[in-house]
């Protein structure tokens, strides 16, 4: 939940004059991410999300970030389409912040997704792997191999206040990371961030896929380990195979994993959860005081970590032969 | 802002499964009201707002105040209509709280309201109180003339520095309203919380009136003296006689203010203003630490006092002869 930033009636009117959408009938703050203000935007055209930017995402990775999105909503994937102004542009100015206007999807996001929304999900990230193919821009991916000792730096020296042995246990997963990370995997855009708060479903269809401001150029199997360690593991820790399955199975449904993709699974888990780990760590030990939002549990993605070291190979996520 | 209960899917879809409102398409929590959790609802039939009340809403007042609401806008007044459920009850429980739903009103709070605003919301008032005449229920108005003394006491030691001679002042002025207070007005339902957060406008016609929750049984005139109150005044604490003139002849274009209600404008102006000062006053001598809603200045209504002491006939608001 997040409203940081307060629009006046007439810094909203004057913001929206720069668009051809229509008259606005509403708007009304709506708690919902935490690293922007959103605002729920309703005029005589249609429902709209107004996107005030703040200082956690950087500016100058905007038209990155909004070009892809207009790309893939062109390529027909069920993302925000954000709406140009009269001056042909997304990105406008709003109340001191960057901002843009995008348009409003329908669905719920799904806290505990079955097997079946597993499936739906495998198929909605092929496809934006597949639509974001012949999109021109590129970024790379900030908070990949090259990242993660740096953060650690950043926590090393109260990392067993969290956990005792927390320390070790990263610099031998990290040191193992830096020599078995794998190369030349097949590469593109990639969602990066793709948690059960960033997809929309209606029933068990996917109905939108939100919040890019991770994406980034990197090895595709790298989101699907990312999507295996977000969307399949329980509550109580334990790895949901059927729902490893359905993810697997409905991606290949779409795009098939190469050899070398399938091969390189268990490792781009590993790092996937390290990274997860990594900045929930650094988020945890840096809580300012009387900060509204709770961080989340580094730990989690410790146990995850623990899990896939001993994966041999990705039939143990689910992958059929 | 405020989200305080965080509603699952599970208990959303078994509360919404008690109504006749088609499949839910989509919610978000709104960053709106102080006292109770909104969220956006939208559904194949329609958008609506769910709201749980908080523990600021007395539990045994929500029959009057829904049955108010269905009473008005069966009537025609723009306000939200709470939903009856399966059984025909506007009221439920959704995690662990009362809660309802209530139609989605388009509109805007205008936060500067000009001359045209005042002069639709002198109109919209007036309907407000016709349309409540037949209203069957009553609920006394808790924060009057006899609320003042007791919550006065609970600040009264304080008050001297939040301002110097605010206590002095204070018991003045409430010697004076017990002795003048009048007594006889037409009376029916008010609002008696119509601030400018709580009524929307399309351009400048009123779409909507909402929050009901402070509406008792009172003089009618004591609403119109909250509203010249809330609406009239500009930041700089001057009294804006042209939207005083608007809102007069906008109400007394719907229902003529009676010689004795217009003699007592004047001393209810006073009232009004001590209401909303005094519990101002409390909330800023009493505010949680890390708390996240700033408290609203007592003095802006110690200051409105001021004026209405030397207001000497409803002529000085803009009346018109």
């Amino acid at each position: 939940m997040a409203v940081y930033t307060e629009v006046s009636d007439e810094e909203l009117e004057g913001f929206l004059a720069t668009y051809d959408i229509g008259t606005v009938l509403s708007y009304k703050g709506i708690a919902e991410g935490v690293e922007n203000t959103n605002y729920f935007l309703h005029t005589t055209e249609g429902s709209y999300i107004l996107t005030l930017y703040e200082k956690r995402v950087r500016e100058a990775d905007l038209p990155f970030f909004l070009g892809l999105m207009q790309h893939l909503a062109n390529k027909g994937l069920n993302c925000p389409l954000p709406v140009n102004n009269r001056q042909g542009q997304p990105l406008g100015r709003v109340a001191g912040r960057p901002a843009v206007i995008i348009t409003f999807l329908d669905g719920i996001a799904v806290r505990r997704p079955t097997a079946k929304h597993c499936g739906a999900l495998g198929g909605a990230l092929a496809q934006l792997h597949l639509a974001g193919q012949d999109f021109a821009m590129d970024r790379p991916n900030a908070l990949s191999l090259d990242a993660w000792a740096p953060l650690f730096g950043l926590a090393e020296a109260q990392a067993d206040t969290v956990s005792g042995g927390l320390a070790e246990r990263t610099r031998r997963e990290l040191a193992y990371l830096q020599d078995a990370w794998p190369k030349g995997l097949p590469t593109g855009i990639i969602h990066a961030d793709l948690f059960t708060d960033n997809v929309f479903f209606i029933g068990s269809e996917v109905s939108g896929l939100i919040d890019f401001y991770f994406a980034c150029t990197d090895a595709f199997a790298y989101d699907v380990a990312i999507c295996l360690n977000a969307w399949c593991f329980e509550q109580d820790g334990s790895f949901n195979l059927t729902k490893g399955q359905a993810l697997l199975a409905g991606y290949q449904a779409v795009r098939p994993l190469t050899a070398q993709e399938i091969e390189a699974l268990p490792v781009l888990c590993r790092g996937s959860a390290m990274r997860f780990m990594l900045t929930r760590l650094v988020d945890w030990l840096n809580v300012p005081p009387g900060a509204l939002v709770k961080p989340k549990d580094p730990l989690e993605y410790d146990r995850k970590l623990h899990f896939h070291r001993h994966v041999r190979n990705a039939r143990e996520y689910g992958l059929e032969a």
